[in-house]
């Protein structure tokens, strides 16, 4: 009998879905994407993720003796080795137990951590890290999260709050962050913070293609016509990126510099666009870090959207590795 | 018969050996301190750091197998593993193979590693940190350095770099620091950084006690005048003061949003001073820490000038305790 590895991946927007094999393999390249449903109050938010996984077993025809566990990927705030949820605003929960939940349902194993400790997890394991001991993810979409491994192993620090690099102050004095800090790192660096600066210089009347193809129309607004205008070589657009790889590099060679990792892995929407920042990024790092920067230094994740199933993977089977 | 480790602490202006019993207590609260004789060269540096430990040895009467091991701290960077001293200006130590050169001449173990990491290792294993598994030890005096502590031990990073938490940047386009980069943490928030502010400020004419003390010399200018000012309630020395405790905060609140410790102890002489910076510093972690901060996530390092002292004599010490 094959054995499979059900995997799910909350997200504020979507939760993905897909059956694992037991060497790391998603089953038929298959995973099934259901919008999250949020504001619907805690229990009809369960009720859609627990659908999520409903979905692969009808799917697949699972049998529960077929399946070795369930791996959950969320956002943070949670407790990893509670199986709580602390706070997701989106999902109206609030120490939501799920682990407690979805182990009641499905009447088995769950384990849960973190969008950042999964991404980093998944780097370490399978990805462009594999085998490395000191390493940091950061994922670099609308904010910019992350998370820890040392020694190869996910560090969550003291109280589940470790790889919090998008609240790294980077301009003290600068702009104002929800989290109640100043200057945030992701306030400069993420995907929300590139939309802005183009909102703001549309308005100024700056020219650029990147203007042209959204419109003119704040709305559209957003990476995929940023990328497009690069590619035609629009001077704003390649300057917009310059800036961009100087702001992530200055937020990581801090995170070097405290840290000494053998490698940071970058992931999220806005790598997309790397080679436009990358050697304004590198620049930066080897004028502002202590110990030497190689090319080697950063590396991009492959696994794209995929990388929190994929680390969420990598949880549950090496809890059942471990139990054999 | 009674069994000791030699203790050294090389430093850029004294080196200090004292005795340790196996137990962690300095043999009749007699710690040696010798000036450290630098710009000699190399060799004759080593001499003189040799003869602080023979010095020791002769005060006791020492035989050697009265001696367990040697355990030596020094500025970084240095490779803790190989036992050599990478870069060390002030001594004309340039990959100097310390440990290599002591275990020949003492016929013994002999164990190195740098300031901020044997920092971390005295707290964790002796002082306010005592116990505790993910801690930071910072020391604010000429310059901010640092050590890690994950899971009890000290973690060096990849190539012994870790914990360079005076060159994590709060003003990426502030003032030029010498290690290449800018706005670094210490150009902020160390003792050099106050002085450089007193100065500024007795030139522009602002008035304060501690100008007065002085005698308005700018050499006069130091710590120990601010503190006496702060103590008559001086009120641009407390301002001072309080803007330490603000800059302090920014850095510290950086660590604490990327590495969720459960505490950070702060030494070195600036926080001689904490009465007048404390309030302001956990002022702004509580503004800008993601996890709640809470009054032990700041403590202050009773061991004074022998940290250094009592952190290679833990390293040492859990050396021969695993070789038994």
């Amino acid at each position: 009998m094959m054995r499979y590895y059900l995997i799910l991946d909350i997200g504020g927007t979507k939760t993905s879905g897909a059956l694992f094999t037991e060497d790391g393999k998603i089953v038929d390249d298959y995973v099934h994407v259901a919008p999250s449903k949020t504001f619907l109050g805690e229990e009809a938010v369960y009720q859609n993720t627990k659908d999520v996984l409903l979905h692969i077993i009808n799917h697949f025809s699972l049998k529960k003796e077929e399946i070795l566990g369930i791996g959950v990927g969320s956002p943070g705030p949670l407790d990893a080795e509670k199986g709580v949820i602390i706070h997701a605003p989106l999902m109206g929960w609030h120490n939501f137990p799920i682990v407690e939940r979805l182990e009641a349902d499905f009447g088995m194993k769950v384990m849960l951590d973190n969008d950042g400790n999964l991404g980093a997890l998944a780097e370490v394991r399978m990805g462009v890290a594999m085998g490395l001991k000191n390493v940091i993810y950061m994922t670099v979409s609308t904010g910019c999260g992350g998370g820890i491994v040392v020694n190869g192993e996910v560090y969550r620090g003291s109280s589940s709050g470790a790889g919090e690099v998008g609240h790294m102050s980077i301009m003290p004095e600068g702009l104002k962050c929800p989290c109640g800090s100043v200057g945030c790192f992701e306030l400069y660096a993420s995907g929300t913070a590139i939309n802005h600066r183009l909102k703001e210089d549309m308005k100024k009347g700056i020219q650029s293609e990147a203007f042209e193809l959204a419109e003119f129309k704040t709305e559209n607004l957003n990476g995929k016509v940023l990328n497009e205008a690069a590619e035609l070589g629009d001077a704003y657009a390649l300057e917009v990126y310059c800036k961009e790889g100087y702001y992530l590099g200055i937020g990581i060679a801090n995170q070097f510099n405290f840290f000494n990792p053998d490698t940071i892995v970058l992931g999220g929407g806005v790598t997309k666009a790397k080679k436009f920042f990358h050697e304004a990024l590198m620049e930066t790092l080897k004028e502002r870090c202590i110990q030497p920067i190689s090319d080697s230094s950063v590396r991009y994740s492959v696994m794209n959207d995929r990388v929190v199933l994929y680390g969420a993977y990598c949880l549950i089977k090496e809890y059942t590795d471990k139990k054999q």
